[in-house]
């Protein structure tokens, strides 16, 4: 194992109604909050209303921002902490999926000081301080409910990245899984897909770490168990439970713990696609992790034979990653490129982002002749 | 699933020379500690010279407390506490096992308010605050490092109880498996019991909770693939890493969340073996807990086989309990009274103990005739 500190300081709440004390979480900090959300969605099930409810009657008075997109963008970061700025908010409170809390916590953490998301998001400027974030989640599959990660996108550079800071762990997050009650099918499926690539980033990050691959693959199996069950029964609510709890430890800590990192790579080839076709995150790994696999498997095969004995019962390289293909595929999220409406003649310009943005693993080092051969592997 | 908090604070510093920080750590809260240990290992083994030197040379002068035993008394803490505050202490650093880490933790709760440690573990006085505490954990198996648990004995009341309290969760956690190297086999295998243990508690406890039983399970297949090889080899660092590691895991919280609470009723048959003959804490657990499956076993048939399936890959109860008795025996852990000096004379003071504590699992209730039945298959 290599040396490592666990460190997780989040509060969160799991089950039914598990937002209800959300206001006197609030006001133990302040009594005026940047509330911060994506489109109508959470006025039209309910979810708005509720959370608006208990904070008026705890008496924390709020601002909004909202129109967070899918696939977040740095441009609505920087109009939220003008925003912050001028209604003088002690919090953020964010509702809805990774996209909403992955902007909540850019926007804490600049707010403060007054910094400028990309420069923080580069590591050129560090705030010392966050303003406390508290997230409620309405997706399961981000895992950003319950770390001290952020992924945004810049439509003017060009870059989808990933940032990492101890500060922007929420101060408390609420996990109702009868808020995802309401996620479609696709987008289900995308969020498992999102919680088993998080899994298996950890899995083939750099150092041997036994129990950690243990936990990983209980996590992976504890998905592909329950996934197809819910797909057939959107409307269960122990199954969007068990997928909810799922996806938040694939990103907490524990699989990560005995490693130097994760690897990485695969999550940056996804941010390419979906910087360039704002394909829905899930939808690009489950197209990118079978490529990579299969790119990697004479380097990785004892590595992925393991995986596919635990999580599988299967016994080699080749059948694990047909496994996953097959689970994908069986979920309903795409496992090729043209099955995600990207084209042929496309590739060009994928490999281009690729090059520009020098894809690659932390463990699993990508160069050009990589990106050639993945993106072959991904038609 | 149960509803559940999930929440844990303690920054775990895990590897080689993990406590070299430990100085500027506390010198963060306080230059002036309360240090408590207890008997002489840690001064020949060299780990109180380093731990010592890292205070000084962050500028943290400390008074110490030594003498805390395997099995702790209240009575220590009572005098710690008296020490605590004549010295005017604004920490405490616990360097050592379980007994010492809650005795430190009880100690640091009732020394800020003067409170009277036994009211507290009654819960009939509630501290609203306590002094920060470090740990330097020198023995893998309690947990203790990264949760919020104690447990103490009363030799006047003839009780020993555990006692749970958010504000006991040590501030910093530093764990270096090099420490454990010294540890002799006998107590090496005491602390794999206590993490299996520790796992089984959580396991029998109330509530469904799939993903929760996976990890559980992982931490047990962890121990007994590793522990074995340890036995062998007990200069092994990487072997005592891993179990370091999966002690850590067993308790604190990973395999408690989405259930109402463990059950934590064979716990309470070891304490009234170590409270009566000494017996060391993991002990008493090989030997109590073959014995309440088999007597549970007609009522969780299902439940004790499927842990056989996922941990031994056997297909029912019987088998599995085999399976567990074989394994404490071959660590060398003893699995009957007698094997730990306890004599056939002794069961009348046993279930007398017994009962006048009122011994029973929070959610498997245990009655005198219960306590009659395990006697027998204890012996």
């Amino acid at each position: 194992m290599e040396k490592f500190i666990a460190f997780n300081p989040v509060k969160l709440h799991f089950g039914k109604n598990a937002a209800e004390n959300i206001g006197s979480a609030v006001k133990k900090v302040t009594d005026n909050a940047l509330l911060v959300y994506g489109r109508k969605s959470i006025k039209e099930n309910g979810i708005y209303d509720f959370v608006a409810g208990k904070l008026r009657e705890a008496g924390v008075r709020f601002t909004e921002y909202h129109g967070i997109k899918a696939n977040p963008v740095v441009d609505d970061v920087e109009k939220a902490i003008i925003l912050a700025r001028e209604s003088n908010c002690g919090a953020v409170i964010a509702v809805g999926g990774g996209s909403v809390l992955d902007s909540a916590k850019i926007i804490a953490l600049c707010a403060k000081g007054n910094h400028d998301p990309w420069k923080v998001m580069k590591y050129e400027q560090k705030p010392d301080s966050a303003l406390p974030l508290f997230t409620v989640l309405t997706f399961a599959g981000t895992g950003s409910e319950m770390n001290q990660f952020a992924v945004l996108q810049n439509q003017i550079t060009g870059e989808k990245i990933g940032y990492g800071n101890n500060l922007i762990f929420p101060r408390e997050s609420f996990l109702d899984p009868s808020y995802t009650m309401s996620v479609p099918a696709n987008q289900t499926a995308f969020g498992v897909v999102d919680l088993i690539a998080h899994s298996l980033e950890a899995y083939f990050g750099e150092g041997e770490a036994h129990l950690t691959d243990r936990f990983i693959c209980s996590i992976i199996k504890e998905a592909i168990e329950t996934a197809p069950l819910l797909m057939n029964n959107l409307n269960s609510y122990e199954l969007r439970e068990r997928i909810m709890w799922a996806a938040t430890c694939a990103l907490n800590g524990i699989t990560l713990t005995g490693r130097k990192s994760g690897d990485w790579g695969v999550h940056d080839i996804g941010h390419t696609l979906s910087y360039l076709y704002d394909t829905p995150h899930g939808a690009t790994l489950s197209i990118a992790y079978p490529a990579w696999m299969k790119h990697m498997k004479s380097k990785l095969e004892d590595r992925i034979g393991f995986l596919g004995f635990e999580v599988f019962g299967v016994s080699n390289a080749n059948e694990t990653i047909a496994k996953f293909e097959r689970f994908f595929s069986l979920i309903g999220s795409p496992v090729r490129l043209s099955e995600a409406g990207i084209l042929q003649k496309n590739q060009d310009e994928i490999f281009t982002l690729m090059k520009k943005n020098k894809i690659s693993g932390y463990f699993h080092k990508l160069f050009e002749d990589d990106y050639l051969k993945i993106i072959e592997l991904m038609k």
